[in-house]
Order: structure tokens, then sequence, then C-alpha cells
């Protein structure tokens, strides 16, 4: 297929075939070994590892972001696949739990009771074009699904349909090929398509990454459905920085440099860009928080339609009275980075422009004139990924009285550093409270993502042979579980 | 106060007061050491024991149950307080995990990311009729927030007003004799309130038990907030009971004597009375359940709203052509148990009326002609707290089929057993796919139920000062955590 052609959505029959091909191959997936399916998402890995002169190419021609960038996401996405799959092979994952019967029990005789995660069944992920790789088809969303043991159906974004489709037929026949049953993983493209499955009884979860907008609407179908599923959406982020006066003094040029490099990387379009500043006022830092801003490059941004939206938002911040330039950046083409200031008086009474995501290479700097302010503008964010504070160590009162505010409201809490990174880890949080995601209880990067597409079933009194494997007391496969013996 | 003399309703000023105590005692509440709290909800569980001599007549008088019955139940819920109270001491709820920084990570340098699971703020509890203690004022959805430490606010149930007040005077005032805010713990009355409160920012989550129309009508309103809340709705089930041709040849009438106790058992008044049971064609069961049936006692329902409303299910149900009358029943003043019998081709013809909840004393035996008919009526049932299978050891393929279908289906798979009866416990579920709740991942019984009311935390290169106390390093609550080194 050449650049030019176009690919054609994916028709509602063609839909139904796909998800009735997810729905039948739920239950061999969902009950294969863990170590099986550690097998298939590794040799899904290897497959795109392989395939990276032909991926990262189509890629940068289909998203304008750069190879070095690319190359780094892909080797990202592999690491989640195998991630996974170590997850798969510790199997804690599967929180086994055996209470054994208990005649002595005080309230009465209690049963033998055995508890272990079951996969949820067929999950629609919705890809994002900001991560071609690792937010899209074989990213993070498919990566937890599929560790879980549910079939997906891959909802291509219109961004990159031409890596999709490649990235799909790759992962696809790697994971057949390592023995998953067909109709484990599959591909559709159309707006339609994604809305029709998400109504679909034979669905049972979804996963979306996007624009406040488009998860909320998506969100409200999902609850809507006579059964409804649940569904992870993870959307706008401000990710606001507090730096406070003994952190400007100690390191300021130091910080506004970091902090450029973090908003305007990646033209911006990076869900964990700080997108405010906190700077007591007088800090003295406009002028190197300009320069740096201006010694940034062009950037295209990823697609026509995200950089009219950022085109529009950045007129609407910029016209807002008490918002002055410190560096204009540019729109034309390609972006160059936009950096405001303001104070706080003028951030709260204009929230709806200034206290929403911009999605781009612009960033706030607002000015707070007294420790109360700073904890009056923490209060007044909404959800978020991060929330960032840089301070020195003679600061403990105020630094800890922001992180306390902040961990309210933010899924992640970071001290002197930069949001943007977001490193796959057991012990990572990529997720917080709304609007930031749907559902703050969960993470869509990190192992802890596969707890978004289980559910838990016990079993009464079964008897062994009936057990599923990780409940019967030889232990077939192997895997930790809780115990408790009557007391 | 007198029995004749009326509970008047919160107001909307008062119910404003409730919200507003309940929020600013969240950080306070919450930032306890769960030993803290532990000794708070023992407190609780002291103060309910203590108080069972007025406690249970007040039951009595106003729910129609029997004192065995109230007495037990008294002794389940304090059981339930003092069992997360050994949660809280054991600490492994917080699921805290430190992954040290590994400066040769695969992906880049890898910052200290440490994870831990906060208190989502204040949980809005809807209690239920049909356990004036367990499911009530002081049962397992307040007991399992507030050792999340969620400050409760407890919407009590219309149908027991002045137990519940009595019972929020008794816990409030142990808590807060032991050392919990004033806020920690509240109840409201008034169907206003309830729903004002579930569209009010302060609060963070919801629960309730009771029915499906009640229930989705408040998911509805926690989706539709601006900001959607976890809203656990646990509603409607039919716990349909499978028996196989072995299973009746064995012990037949003992299964129809187990289950008619099951499903009459207070008035059918459990949210796991078997609803179906599905026998072989040609069980020759019939007279022995009927017998069984009339052998039952009256039983006045919890109140008169239940009481119509059960009325009219039974005419409704009766009324299905193909539908026959095994035991007729009762609905004048008290209930007599009411058992119908017909076959799988009816049932699902007749969805609406046969497939959903009758709540009361009504339970369906339905006739299977083979097992590929048992294994249709096994998937064209909807989502359900509990699936059970009785079976002979000799049937292994029959046995093993119905399982693997219902645990679709079910959050409890029980075998040679009966569903009503729940043991709290860790490996307790007691959940299940809507309808049985709005959300299979969650349990609302056993110690997994404290999950509902927690959302996770990241921190990262936050300084040991600065960290919460389940994550510095010297691990001052002493509590079990994952420690991942670099590799």
């Amino acid at each position: 297929m050449t650049a030019t052609e176009q690919i054609p959505d994916t028709t509602q029959a063609e839909l139904d075939a796909v998800l009735e091909r997810a729905a039948e191959a739920a239950e061999a997936f969902g009950g294969q070994a863990p170590a099986e399916r550690a097998r298939q998402l590794a040799a899904a890995a290897d497959a795109l590892d392989a395939a990276a002169d032909e991926l990262v190419p189509l890629a940068i021609d289909e998203t304008n972001l750069s190879r070095t960038r690319l190359g780094g996401e892909l080797k990202r996405t592999t690491f989640q696949l195998r991630m996974f799959a170590d997850v798969l092979r510790d199997g804690s994952y599967l929180r086994a739990t055996v209470d054994r019967a208990d005649p002595g029990f005080a309230l009465g005789t209690k049963p033998d009771l055995r508890r272990v995660l079951h996969p949820v069944g067929p999950v629609l992920v919705f890809a994002a074009s900001n991560f071609p790789f690792a937010f899209s088809v074989a990213g993070g969303d498919t990566a937890s699904a599929l560790a879980a043991g549910c079939p997906v159906v891959l909802k291509a974004h219109p961004g990159h349909p031409r890596l999709s489709v490649r990235t799909g037929e790759l992962v696809a026949a790697a994971l057949r090929d390592a023995g998953a049953p067909e109709g484990a993983f599959q591909v559709v493209l159309g707006f339609d398509v994604g809305t029709s499955a998400l109504r679909d009884r034979r669905v049972k979860a979804a996963a979306f990454t996007g624009s406040v907008p488009a998860g909320r609407a998506l969100f409200d179908i999902a609850n809507a459905r006579s059964e409804p599923i649940p569904f992870f959406a993870e959307m706008g982020s401000v990710n606001p920085v507090f730096v406070t006066p003994g952190a400007v003094r100690a390191r300021g040029p130091e910080i506004a440099r970091g902090y450029v490099t973090s908003y305007s990387g990646n033209a911006g379009q990076l869900c964990t860009k700080p997108g405010l500043l906190f700077l007591p006022a007088g800090h003295g830092l406009d002028d190197v928080l300009a320069e740096e801003s201006r010694g940034v490059g062009a950037h295209r941004m990823l697609n026509e339609r995200l950089h009219e939206g950022y085109r529009g938002r950045r007129d609407e911040v910029t016209a807002v009275p008490g918002v002055r330039v410190l560096a204009e950046g540019g729109v034309d083409g390609e972006t160059l980075p936009t950096l405001l200031a303001t104070d706080v008086d003028t951030l709260l009474a204009h929230r709806g422009a200034l206290l929403e995501e911009v999605f781009g290479p612009l960033s706030i700097v607002v000015e707070y004139r007294s420790a109360e302010e700073a904890h009056r503008a923490a209060e007044a964010i909404e959800g978020n990924l991060t929330a960032t504070v840089h301070a020195e160590p003679d600061e403990p009162d105020l630094a800890g009285a922001l992180l306390r505010r902040l961990r309210e409201r933010a899924g992640r809490v970071l001290f002197n550093g930069w949001p943007t990174g977001v490193s796959p880890s057991p012990a990572m949080q990529h997720g917080g409270p709304y609007p930031a995601t749907t559902d703050a209880r969960f993470t869509s990067v990190g192992t802890a993502a596969v707890d978004r597409f289980l559910r838990p079933v016990t079993y009464q009194d079964v008897p062994q042979p009936l057990l599923p494997e990780p409940l019967r007391d030889d232990n077939p496969w192997n895997i930790p579980r809780a115990v408790h013996e009557p007391r």
C-alpha cells in the first residue's frame, strides 16, 4: 500500500464479525496458563522490534514526530509488552486467595472459599494520536488487556492509519503463531464502528486516551448501555508545578530550563506536559524563561486537526485580560512554543480558559504573592495526572502543605522533577481524579494497569478437579497465593 | 422517643452542614495510622454489642424479622467491624509499593517511585432494608469505607428509622470517643437528601444495596455529575441453581429440602435467595418440593411497600402461560412461600417476567430436557451474585460445562450448597456482572470491600520527611510492602 492510498473504514458487517471472533476467543484466550500468554506477548514484542526499520519511517510520515523520539517510543512499547509477560510469569496479579473451610467460624460453619481474578471478556481500546506506538495499537492498554486474558478490539486512531494497520498485522500474526486463538487481537478503523462497538453487548470493558470531550462522550455511552461497562478514559491534565521561593533562590535558572524543555518537548503533545508553573512574585525569571522558550526549534503538530484546535485555544488563552506574553511563539505551519504569564487572581477568575488543558506547546507562568495564595491556587485545580513541587530542604512546612493539597488532586506527585516521562513500573500511577481520568482508582501505565480488566470470582466448596488451576491445592501454575487457615 | 413519634427528614440545610463536616474530617480521619482507626472500629463494635438488648427489640418492631435472626445479624455486623479492624492492623490493604531509583533502567534513568492507596474522601452509603444491621447503618459498606479512612454519610433506610438513628448515635459516639474526628460518621434521613448528597461535589463515592430500578437511577445520577464518582450498587439477582440427573438420583429429596429452606427463609428477602432451580425433566420431586414449601410457616415481610411489590410480581409470574403452581402459598397479611414450575422454553420466551428477581418467598423450578438445554438456559441468564451446581463426582463433564458458563455470569459459584449465607472473609466475592451490581470488579462483603474506597497515589523522588508514613524507608506503621530493587 502506498502513502496515497486511502485505507477504508471497517464496515458494520465487518465489525460484527470482528466482535463475534473476539467473543468466541474469550474463553480459550483467558483460560490459558499465564505463562502461555507471556510467550505470546513476548513474541509480539519481538515482532515489533524486528520491524522497527519498517514501522518507524511509517510513523514519521504520519505523525511528524522525530526518528529519535519514535525509535525510543517503540522500544518503550516492546518493553511494556515484555513487562506484562513478566507480570504473567509471576502470577501474583491473579490475587489468588484460599480460605479453607472452618467448622469453628464465629458466625457458624464457614465453607471452603477460593477467590481468583478472571478476565472480564473482550476489551475495546481506543488508540491515542500522540503516542503512535506506546498509547496506540500495541500500547499499554492493549498490552495490559491481553495480559489479563481479554481479547482486544483496537479502534485505530485516524492520525496514523497505515502504521496502525501494519502494527496490527504484526501483532496479530505474532500472537497467533505463538498459540493465541484467532480473534485475540483485531484492529478496526472508523469513528462509527468505534461507537457501535462500545454499545455492543460482546464488549465488556473499554479504554481510551484523548481529549476530555471525546472521553466524556464515550464514557456516557458506556454508562448508558443496558449493561454498563467499565470505561477507562485518560483525558485532560494541566499538571501544575509549584516552585517555592527557596527553590527559585537556589536554582531558578535551572528550573526555568527544565520547565521549558518539559512543556515544549514533542510540541507539547504529552498528557503530562506542565501547563502551569507557579512562581513566587518577584521571581526574576521572566527573561530566562522567555529566552529558553525562544530557543526551542519549530515542530509540526501531529495533524492538522490538532493544530487548528491548538490555534483556537492559544488565541483564547492569550486574549484573557491579565495574561501577558513572555514568548509569543507561533502557529503558522510549524509551531514555536508560546509562554504566557499571569497571577493567581486572573487564573481563578478565568478558570474555563486558563485551568483547562491546552494541547500543544503553550504553558502559563502564574505568580503567587504568598503561601496562602499558592494554597488557594492548589485547591482550585481539578484532577490531574501529575502535580509537582520544587522546594528546598529548609522549607518543609510550605512543601508539605503543597504536597498534601496536591495529592488530593493528582495520581502522581513529584518533587524537584518534571512530569513528562512516565516510567512503566510496579509503582507507577498514570491516572488521577476527573477530568484527568474517568476512574482514579486505576492506572493506564505500569504493571497495575492489568487490574482494570479483571474481576473476582469466588468458588465455594468446589471439588478440586472442577476448580480453575490457580485455586487447586496442587497449584499447577505455581503462582503466589494467600492461604488462610482456620484460626 | 416513642414508636409513634415521626422522625423528621434531614433538611437540605442540615445536609449541607453534614457534608461540610464530612469534608472537613476527611484529611484528619484518612491520615490517621491504620491502628488508630482499628481501635475506633473495634470501639463501635463494642458499643453495638453492649446495646444489643436495646437495638434488637427496636429492629423487631420495625422489620418483622425474628429475634434469633436479628441477634445473629447484629453479631455478624460487629464481627465485620472487627474484621476490618484486623485488616487495618495488618496494613497490606494499602498495597504499598516501593520501586527504588534505577540509573541503569532500560528506558533511561528511573526515578524513585512509591505507590500507596489513599482514601477517596467522603462516602455516601444508602442503607438497605432487608438487613437492618449488616447492610444498614453500621453494615459492611459503612465498615469498609471507615476502614479505608473515608468519612461516611449514611442515608438511612425508611424501613427502620428509629433503629437507624439509634445505631448512628452509638456508632458516632464510639468513634468520637476513640479519637475519630467529628464528622467521620453521620446519619441523614429522607429521599431528597439522598439524591442531593449524591450530586454534591464533597461526596467522592457511594454505595447502595437495593432494587435494580433504584440502583440504576442512582448510578445514572452518579455518572451524570460534572465530576462522576464511583457508585457501587448491589441490586438484583436470581441466583440460579442447576441440579444434574446424578444429583437428583443420589439425593433428590435432600436437595428439595435444602432448596425450600434457602428460598423461603426470611420470607425470601435475601439478595442471594435461589430464584430458579433447574431440574432434569422427570425428576419426580414435585411432591416433596410442594410439601416442603407448604410446611414453611407464615412470615410478615419487611414493610408494606415490599409486600405490595411482591404481590404484583407474584401475580405477574404466576400468570405466564406455561407456568404451573406447585405450592400456591399466600400474600394475605403474612406471606406463605409460593413455588412455581415451568420449562426452559417458557423461561426463555418470558425473560422479562421470569428471569428478573422476585423479592419475596417465591421461586421457580425449571425443567430441562437435555444437557444442551441446561447450557442454553445458563447462557441466557444475566449477571448474578451467585450461581450453584449440584452434581455427583461421576458427572465431571456436565458439572464442568455448567460451572464454566456460570462463572461468566456470577461473582460466586457454589457446588452442592445453597447461596444464602455469605461468609465475610478474605476470599468472599459478593458482587457480580450487571444487574447483580454496577461494578463486578468489587465486592460489598469480605475484606476486599475496602478496595472500593481507595485510590493510588505515586510519589516520585519525594524526600523522606515529606513522604506519607507507609512509604518511608523506616516504615513507621510497620506494614507489609513490595520493594523492588534495581535489577
